[in-house]
């Protein structure tokens, strides 16, 4: 008898009602009298068990599985009871009980409150738990719905390069990429490395941003979206920054900084909307035991049309506001996450993007405004998070381009295939960034992006 | 007036018939007499270029517009004409056109033929030019059908680790992690390298394969899948090997090595016929250009039911069969892909599944059979490629696997969490594995590895 997934039961509860069916799980409770005793049955499909009933006069087994261990795997048998009014919908009324897979009596996750530290250590059986089942199936629907989004309006897939040769101007500290044997590598009669030694024939470093990959496939497919992983070597300890994260990064030809900003509204919007309507046990979980507000939160934003402020008179707010910043607010700072929320919760309370901002803090490749010192870049600011999204507008003029190369002292050669998109049809374009784990702290109102990835790298950490 | 993708005009032409629309391109060819001329306008939306008829008469800049240069990006107003009978379905009236970003004269790919060497060599230009404008949506669309595939089976999709600790038994090369100085790496008292001190604290790699971490999450939801990129050091220059490329791992619990193979039969012809669907003219192009076979085969291999013959029974065949191998065949051999061939291609006619293999053969985790020699695995054949797919059912038993360890001389002690998943609730589980460039290759019948990637890495080169 083919066994039934528990999430079909949950989902279609009628069809199965007074039948007989086969399901298979891990016990995640179990207690039991002389005469019956409950399981409380997970199988992974589904956030919440299944309650499975079994009476010592129904199954001949009784006595082994009333002392059956948390996290065994079994499978039961037995008719689908139907409870309207009770804690469950319904029951499963066991006529045979299997244990599949044992377990040990030590099992790590016994039912009792974690730190989430422990739970760090034991990645490996975490997921068992229901922050994190619920954690990692939303994850997983919010991947799903990114790749949704951009496949419906016909946007191309790029897997942009994990392993590159480019120094990636300005985006971070980079991991470096090499076959050498450390203990001996090879080198130069000055004495340095001979990098021509190894494997790609070159420094090869882990990317940091696949977007000048995707400007080019967007300058060939007009619109296209990467979503890969992407890596920091810096030496940050706090709850937002992880060294190996994923990131979605569309890119538009033909468009501007306004065209870009409506495709980076409409995809939040969407993201939201889908994981509510997919996970709806998963988002009611969080808004009661992680984060109360969430629910009244990401509805507020579905519903906000997002505002656009520049930079200029983003700073003007923040000097004027009665408020004690820890970091004094000048034009030309970079802005700090205490006025990005300020901003966004208490000036406009709902998302905004924030634009053209001075061309010194900013990346080379945005294009430079008329005003000749901003530059058509967007962050988006959302209320309790700060930031989730930057963007901009490329420079697409070849001289501006090349000159603020030439300012800021890059490797022109290193680029020379980047620029060639602008000798070679390069119309306006931009594009814009969404680091993954950000989205699914801000979708779940997990604190520590360490608890959103299944096995996290961070300084000093690349356990499992 | 806002512009219309060129895709929407293909895909709803009636709509548009008779109407004046903007649409914005690149240039694809041009030519023009004294009078009039014709525009091959492709925005990168669809395969098709769209045709532009310009007339001297009608614009006021015809002059510019008749010497308009290859890849230039231009806006076109005009009336959408349906032309029943000719060789395209419709063409553009313009009333309009304006360059909005030229190209040079010296645009590096030409309306001709050129090696696929040398478009290698282009590779931020060469998703412009039919072939890889095809492999590169086609690319996408099959990524999609995965993930779609698995997201409606209620998977969950997984992001294993990509820099790791583990050292990947038997997988292949890795390629070292680092943040050390190498002109001066730190060292211990008897000279090796300091690695406590290196980013990680430890050595760290790139991942071959997210399959432990995956077997860890299906034992919390059932079923799960990863898609992502993967790594080997490996300084083979072949048509089929790169050193960064893209894999799915599917892994599923309460299953056996059947029910592997089921899943992975069921994919197959789901990517198969979801790309047929998707990509039809694509496909076509495919099928009349680089591999005339190609739809036959695709359309075959979709209505067959693949075959599952044993290692052994193969090699009875191959030993029977009269063909002069390169390699002799033997009992406990791996199979070539000469041999490979010549199952899936002259004997069965069809996919097969190679299943139970020496266990001298496989890695460690592949659970043994009951006869002592041979362990559940399964290797996916099919016709004009060999090999794309190989999976097993996992060792689920401790001591079968612990010992399995020692045997080969494993260190137990990296990899206590992954026999930890045995220790707890360890029930029957399987998986496989899928190339992702492998499958693309075969659904394109492009023959060199390096001409499905946007920007391959391979020995030497990891140029872009």
């Amino acid at each position: 008898m083919k066994d039934i997934e528990i999430r079909e039961l949950f989902r279609n509860r009628e069809e199965y009602a007074g039948k007989e069916i086969v399901v298979r799980g891990w016990v995640r409770g179990n207690r039991a009298s002389n005469q019956f005793g409950f399981i409380s049955l997970n199988d992974g499909t589904f956030f919440t068990p299944l309650q499975v009933v079994y009476e010592a006069s129904k199954i001949d087994n009784y006595e082994e599985i009333s002392k059956v261990h948390l996290a065994a795997g079994v499978m039961v048998k037995g008719v689908l009871e139907l409870t309207p009014g009770a804690q469950q919908p319904f029951e499963l009324k066991a006529t045979e009980v299997t244990v599949e897979a044992d377990s040990l009596s030590d099992y790590p996750l016994q039912k009792k409150r974690h730190t989430m530290e422990y739970l760090r250590e034991i990645a490996h059986l975490r997921p068992r738990s229901n922050t994190f089942s619920a954690v990692f199936r939303v994850r997983s629907i919010v991947a799903y719905a990114i790749h949704k989004f951009f496949q419906e309006r016909d946007y191309v897939y790029v897997h942009a390069p994990i392993i590159t040769g480019s120094d990636a101007e300005g985006a971070g500290e980079m991991f470096r990429v090499t076959t050498l044997d450390l203990s001996n590598p090879p080198t130069n009669e000055d004495g340095s490395i001979d990098y021509s030694q190894d494997f790609f024939g070159k420094e090869t470093n882990l990317t940091v941003s696949g977007q000048l990959e995707g400007e080019a496939m967007a300058l060939a497919f007009r619109n296209i979206y990467t979503f890969g992983p992407t890596f920091r070597a810096e030496n940050s300890n706090t709850a937002r920054h992880a060294s190996e994260f994923w990131m979605i990064e569309p890119e538009i030809a033909f468009a501007d900084l306004a065209d870009d900003m409506d495709v980076a509204e409409d995809m939040v919007k969407y993201i939201i909307s889908y994981t509510l309507e997919h996970a709806p046990e998963e988002m009611e979980f969080f808004n009661k035991f992680v984060d109360k507000g969430l629910l009244d939160r990401l509805h507020h934003i579905v519903n906000s049309d997002f505002e656009r402020v520049t930079y200029t008179e983003a700073v003007e707010i923040l000097k004027k506001a009665d408020k004690d910043f820890q970091f004094p607010v000048e034009w030309g700072i970079d802005l700090q996450t205490e006025h990005e929320r300020y901003l966004t919760e208490e000036v406009f309370k709902k998302p905004i993007f924030v634009i053209d901002y001075p061309k010194e803090i900013k990346a080379f490749y945005m294009r430079l405004n008329d005003d000749g010192k901003t530059v058509a870049a967007c962050d988006l600011l959302v209320p309790g998070v700060g930031e989730i999204i930057g963007g901009s507008q490329r420079e697409e003029r070849l001289d501006i381009l090349e000159a603020r190369m030439d300012e800021i002292g890059m490797n022109r050669e290193l680029y020379d295939w980047y620029v060639d998109l602008r000798r070679y049809g390069g119309v306006k374009h931009a594009g814009y960034g969404l680091g993954f784990e950000r989205m699914i702290m801000y979708l779940t109102g997990m604190s520590n992006i360490r608890d959103v990835v299944p096995f996290p790298r961070t300084p000093k950490n690349a356990e499992f």
